[in-house]
């Protein structure tokens, strides 16, 4: 089954994607057994949101956005869920906002670092870091800290989706904007990060490049102006209300 | 890493055993991917749980043992995530019980059945059905529909830990008893049983077999009376009331 034969006026369209994508990237040796289970916490949480885009996680992508257009160096850093689940939608955000594309991994070995560097070149991607991984992370095990030093080691804004959160506060405390992707609000990824987008990556990454595009030739002072109007605290805490209560913040 | 080299004192002791053990049965092909992706979904929800077994959860579980005892012939349904989570456990309810245990995969092979069949002898069971297959449950395809004809198939009483939605529905529709056990209050399959167990299946299966041991001198007119007191509509309004909330139902 490729992409294609799922129609896309089908109810479970968004859903049924994802689980075809997730099974190709485990025959393609891109996820891995800890991003199935991953994969599963991420469904629950999303099942709990009611699988939409809420408001304020739009507010976020839009902030994001801002982010990576004023950013003299963007990194998108891309795990195997990542790379599985929106490797086109990546390369896409990637040319809207003149990120490079970096692939970490919790789990690293040579040949899923390859895998995914391949994986995104056949989506697109004309360069992929991460492979040199001459720069490190403090505070992290030797594996875990690698970074390429040209790439997320030089970046001063990093989008880091779905990420473990050892990493993800590690990269908070080195003094670069870091934007997440979690659908767990309580996680500590989400809490880490400068601008969490509590939504699924399926839905999340384009709505960034959307709003990229739509800002795209927005003068400095804008950018800044949704930067500065942005609240990490509020957006945890509607997506927090939205899974316990099941409210529609849209009509609060 | 076996189960003995997690210390029983360390804060994440039941998370991190349950994580050993679900990797054991991939590495034994007994956990599928669906069943490493359900795994995630049921983490999730346990977080927003706590991590804990709800009163209302205590008191499912002392139906579904009064429910085993009172049954002429009670049945245990066991899958991969189950036999890898709780092989023994479950063979020392199947003991306290008077059960058969049946293996039944929603992904049924050859291999996967004798692999988990060979699982639960290893931990102790003396007799594992399903791999005869004689029987069908109505309205399900024809490699999920198969049951042993005198075990399933002939049961009055049948736990169904971590069922999927459709076989949950079809089963309840045969007019036997069914209890659950499932992280979600909202899933089909707790809805679908007589006695749903909204808990972990590792705290939940020992909480039946300890409940059953306290039970088995009991009287029949005991058995039937903690039966009929139990209410399943309030025991899943009071779990989801647990996720969306965070309430303790203990104070309420």
């Amino acid at each position: 089954m490729t992409d294609a034969d799922i129609p896309e006026s089908h109810p479970r369209y968004e859903s049924l994607l994802t689980r075809h994508r997730i099974e190709a990237g485990v025959e393609d040796g891109i996820t891995s057994r800890q991003g199935l289970i991953a994969q599963g916490r991420g469904e629950a949480f999303d099942y709990l949101l009611g699988e939409r885009t809420l408001p304020s996680a739009d507010g976020a992508a839009r902030a994001a956005a801002a982010h990576l257009l004023l950013a003299d160096h963007p990194v998108l850093s891309v795990n195997g869920n990542v790379a599985a689940l929106v490797p086109g939608e990546v390369v896409d955000l990637a040319e809207a906002t003149g990120a490079d594309i970096e692939v970490n991994l919790f789990n690293r070995t040579a040949e899923r670092m390859e895998r995914i560097a391949d994986h995104l070149r056949e989506h697109g991607a004309s360069e992929v870091k991460g492979l040199t991984a001459d720069g490190r992370i403090p505070g992290l095990d030797h594996e875990r800290a690698k970074v390429d030093a040209d790439g997320i080691g030089d970046a001063d804004v990093v989008l880091v989706p779905l990420e473990d959160g050892d990493r993800a506060e590690a990269l908070g405390e080195l003094g670069k904007v870091e934007v997440v992707i979690d659908l767990n609000p309580m996680s500590r990824s989400a809490r880490a990060a400068d601008v969490p987008i509590v939504d699924n990556v399926i839905r999340a990454v384009p709505a960034i490049t959307e709003h990229a595009r739509e800002l795209v030739d927005a003068d400095r002072e804008t950018l800044e102006g949704i930067v500065a109007d942005f609240d990490a605290d509020e957006t945890l805490a509607a997506a927090e209300r939205a899974i316990r209560e099941g409210s529609d913040e849209a009509e609060a």
